[in-house]
């Protein structure tokens, strides 16, 4: 048996699957969903996950949909290294940070992020500046836990990988042509939140982590640097 | 040291955390925050947790906010019974049903409850039919889902947790006056979803369950039912 991931370029939940694989130095079968194609809406991948979303894993009968869900089973299935923390209590803030990236850090970043990648930000140009206080407070709060290593007991857990994913998504959306008309004041990050680049180069060290990189980030007209800057 | 629990009536994140507690039999100290006396924004409390949300689990010095976190925590601090599964297989389905809540389940159930438990259903109304199709598919799937006994496993696990709050949640909502406007179709549940009664009575009889159902839903004109109908 092996592990199989379907997955899609760009989507960040996938993303997170092909990172935590990466970390606990895990092979698997890659299965690259195209969006555009609708190849997440066929039959055979509805049958794999009724909602029709990426990122699914598959490890011989098994399949799992719910990208934190798959971190938690590969957690147990591959314990080395551990991603959800060694006590009791670092379980619980590992957990924490990935919720509020989910319930918080998520909402805000798109606000802004989702026009400006999706052709919307004329229509949604109050909505973005609006949303901007949201974005720094977010960063703010990242950049000072971060200042130790990483987000939770001194070592790469979920949480660092489910944020990583968050602020490349953020970049990209920022490096897009569309956010020219806006003084979105995020990049580079390191200006204002310097503790961010130093955490994520440590992530983008990962052995493999070129090629978990959304590739059509890399390709596209202006490409996205996979190192956050 | 002993566990103190910051929660509010009607949060079902705060109620998970009540269940969750009472079905690994551990006392705690209740803390109950209006929230229309402002009381989860006071220093105090935010000094808890930041974002001003309840539930937050105090034991000892070490504080934790984020429901599902803190379900986590409990299940390593307290192990017996498991609430995330036996397996790997099962900690992954288990975390899957209760996200496929947060993603799915809470954003249908949102549509149509929210405008009718906080005055806003005039206002929503086509919003609130428009949503009741994605109610009844959520419905659909967990009648099917729970046919034999338990989402996952046979046993109960934080997924059952996570679901039941969320019934209760859309049967509160479904018997407030303002909802006498509309065809919901939801009420009785047992009419077009049998097992979920079934189910939720296994779920309401675990000792102590009175005491954790929101208590202004049972002094409220008229009361709603502890028990999924």
């Amino acid at each position: 048996m092996s592990i199989e991931v379907y997955w899609g370029s760009g989507s960040t939940p996938a993303w997170r699957v092909l990172l935590a694989l990466a970390a606990k130095g895990v092979p698997y079968e890659s299965h690259l969903l195209s969006f555009s194609n609708r190849e997440t809406r066929t039959p055979e991948f509805l049958a794999l996950n009724p909602r029709g979303k990426v990122p699914v894993l598959k490890n011989g009968d098994f399949v799992l949909n719910e990208s934190l869900a798959i971190l938690a089973y590969l957690n147990r299935e591959f314990p080395s290294p551990p991603l959800f923390g060694l006590s009791p209590e670092e379980t619980g803030l590992v957990w924490r940070s990935c919720l509020e990236y989910v319930g918080h850090g998520d909402p805000a970043f798109s606000v802004v992020a989702r026009p400006l990648l999706f052709g919307q930000s004329e229509a949604q140009a109050q909505a973005i500046r609006d949303g901007l206080p949201a974005v720094y407070a977010e960063l703010d709060a990242l950049n000072a836990a971060v200042k130790d290593g990483f987000l939770v007991g001194g070592t790469l857990s979920a949480a660092d990988i489910v944020w990583f994913c968050g602020l490349h998504f953020l970049q990209r959306a920022a490096t897009r042509p569309a956010a020219a008309n806006f003084e979105l004041g995020l990049l580079p990050f390191g200006d204002r939140w310097p503790n961010l680049v130093t955490w994520a180069a440590k992530i983008e060290s990962l052995p493999g982590y070129l090629e978990t990189f959304p590739p059509h980030w890399l390709t596209s007209d202006p490409p996205s640097s996979p190192h956050l800057r």
